[in-house]
């Protein structure tokens, strides 16, 4: 079965929500669309709408996620759903029960959804091949796989501030290579028909085959943001350091930290995002993180009116 | 004061659910007929109704327990009751306080209701003594005294399946002796007026006095499961290993674990149960857990009606 | 600017609450009289008002706490709120995000209400001078500092049970250096106009310069209860006991710990309080803690409706 066949029903419509590739242009506008008409409801002095009332969402976090599951669970509450959180590192899975038989039990509780953050790749789809039909499998980031409502929160910015894809050149700087971020950014981009996609990294970040998926490699900074009107930071996983990937975050920042200078190299009107938790001084400099060009807070008020997309699309169908 | 006093109030009504033992029959049928008016609740698609509105349930957790929790929390998120869950394992009890003050406090905070999760046998009773007239407690496994929700849910998967008790042979295997789920499961039984119940086990595991209880023991598992109906597993817990009472996980397997042959053993149409989590290959072979007989997921679902039935029959009185 | 301009807004209304000092009898009155009106609610079946429904209050706890955590995420549940929790002494700050960083990203989910708890002093203006225009801040406890919805659910007690402050005398026995709760109750009782303010503890345990707060300084406890009204005990912080500040548990109860003998030199009808969790037998003596002068459960249920009336109050304008 294609990955595009698990996440689309037989009418076309996102049935799970596992990751960008597969996907096609109108499921994606139809999740911008429908999260725009959400934005409304996050502005409105009652930011609640009924949709999802009396169904049950299941946040499974096999990762610690602070950020991340706080606008999944505001994300459901504000649909009206009834919201279960499951920090699973520990107690389930300590009494060494198989993700197999966690899947069907949880389910078993007559769950609507589930949202699920796991360390492996393809754990999602491992879910979305598990579940009763009529139960919705939303990637909360599996492994080094796919962020998707990440990369969806990134365009729906994307296309508040800059409108048409086709004129854009997006840069996306830093740890591709461990970035499920990156990965889903890139499909989304293509997809929805970006002019060139850029990714900026030193050697040792860059994954191979990469170019694959048509984007264009850059080893310098500076000349990688030329013409540049997106450029998207991703975080740098301090963990990297310990290894022989990096020297150390000094060296980093010198050679791949947007400081304000650097960013000059882009369109004077180029947007600068980051998925967050910034580390400051490490990737990116702070007066960039708070100056004008910044969108970055803008993304994560974003982010809940995507999720209320996705989730509505998916278990209200 | 008899625990058959603590648990109904002067009409004979449920009013804290501690134990199966002392309780009778007319409460036993109510609590199950009530559930069966739940299933409906849970199968649509609002699956919530106002029963417990402006409630509020504190879930008390003194042991780890991420599958009992959420069907607690669950249960009372779908009668609309307003939930409280405190891991208690750490910070309150950690400055020093004692189980009254615990008790105390959280009542003082308009609690109608306290699910109660606790090590030591006794505790749901304690807390029933003491909390103040219009408190409800519920016992969700006190030590290795009772585990009365669990037993019930087991009663209406096994009244599910089979209609009539009166004809039904139930043998309960593993190990008895430390299970407060198997105590409770006895009592139901007994109560529910089943034609014979079995308890099979290795000597080691089998608690003194046992045969007061009016079950028939038997240590060898083919011979035990002759002409039986319904086959309730126990969960072994891995720390008995560690003690003398158990050689290996391979041998207990080898004499006690249920295989498909020796289910053949057992009645054509015998139901399998477990209450989970499983462990597989251990006292249960994984075939037999996911063949045609196990009905061990319909008792995680069957679990959270039992348990908006005990707490719309308490706390909604 | 000043902590009163930070509170209130432009006219008089309030606006955050971070901290007694600096408000006024008006605004300490209508806090009172608020949550007069929500003790009824309290008390109804259906516990439960619409006055926050649709929008979000964040429980930002950076130090543990089951009991005051639980009456937060109850008072902002009663009133219809959407909660989220998080408790950060982990993951995002472990990620070594800022605080400043945090409450941006906090924010940009769409909260209406941040309810924080820091080890650090001033933490709370912090935050209320760095939210948005329309964002409340609520301080539930700041390193040393205030504490100051502890402390008008003790006005609120006081009040209750002796109506009117301006004939009363009142004495705050214990750790008063260390404590949040005796800063904030001191500035309580001069504005409502108690008629004398005493602080009864061992010199190591008073802070320099608590003179000039108005109080007047009691080593002895049986002088310093002499025709009191009302007693506030406060919990001795175990810790000290490490330090070199107070030789034993044993011999501070023997000098400063409340026994009914030593109560008897207050007033017959004095009252005794506590802010919870108490040391029985190293700060006050069980039967005191028990007995028909104590409301230090009555303490509790007022807290949650104080707590009500000071989030609909900010929130709610």
């Amino acid at each position: 079965m294609s990955k595009n066949n698990l996440q689309l029903d037989e009418n076309g419509k996102l049935k799970h929500f596992l990751g960008i590739e597969g996907l096609n242009l109108p499921v994606l506008t139809e999740i911008l669309d429908t999260a725009e008409s959400f934005t409304s409801v996050t502005e409105r002095t009652v930011k609640k709408v009924p949709i999802l009332r009396g169904k049950t969402v299941a946040n499974l976090f096999f990762e610690p996620s602070t950020r991340t599951r706080s606008t999944f669970e505001l994300a459901a509450q504000r649909l009206s759903a009834d919201v279960l959180t499951l920090n699973l590192n520990t107690s389930a899975t300590s009494k060494g029960e198989s993700l197999l038989d966690t899947i069907r039990n949880i389910e078993a509780m007559q769950i609507d959804m589930f949202v699920i953050r796991h360390q492996d790749s393809g754990s999602a789809h491992f879910f979305a091949q598990h579940v009763k039909p009529g139960v919705s499998v939303l990637n909360a980031g599996d492994g080094q796989h796919e962020h998707p409502t990440q990369a969806m929160l990134d365009m729906f910015t994307i296309r508040h501030f800059k409108k048409d894809f086709s004129q854009l050149r997006v840069a996306i700087i830093g740890d591709i290579a461990h970035s499920r971020v990156a990965r889903s950014q890139i499909h989304a981009l293509n997809i929805l028909g970006a002019a060139e996609v850029r990714v900026i990294a030193p050697k040792t970040l860059l994954p191979v085959g990469i170019e694959s998926l048509g984007v264009h490699l850059y080893n310098n900074l500076e000349q990688g943001l030329k013409d540049v009107d997106v450029v998207i930071m991703l975080r740098l996983q301090k963990e990297r350091m310990r290894g022989a990937l990096l020297p150390s975050e000094k060296e980093y920042f010198n050679l791949f930290g947007l400081t304000q200078e650097r960013l000059n190299c882009a369109n004077p009107d180029a947007i600068v995002m980051h998925p967050g938790p910034a580390n400051r001084g490490v990737e990116i400099e702070s007066s960039v993180m708070d100056g004008p060009q910044s969108v970055i807070l803008q993304q994560v008020t974003f982010g809940i009116a995507v999720r209320m997309a996705v989730m509505s699309m998916t278990v209200g169908r």
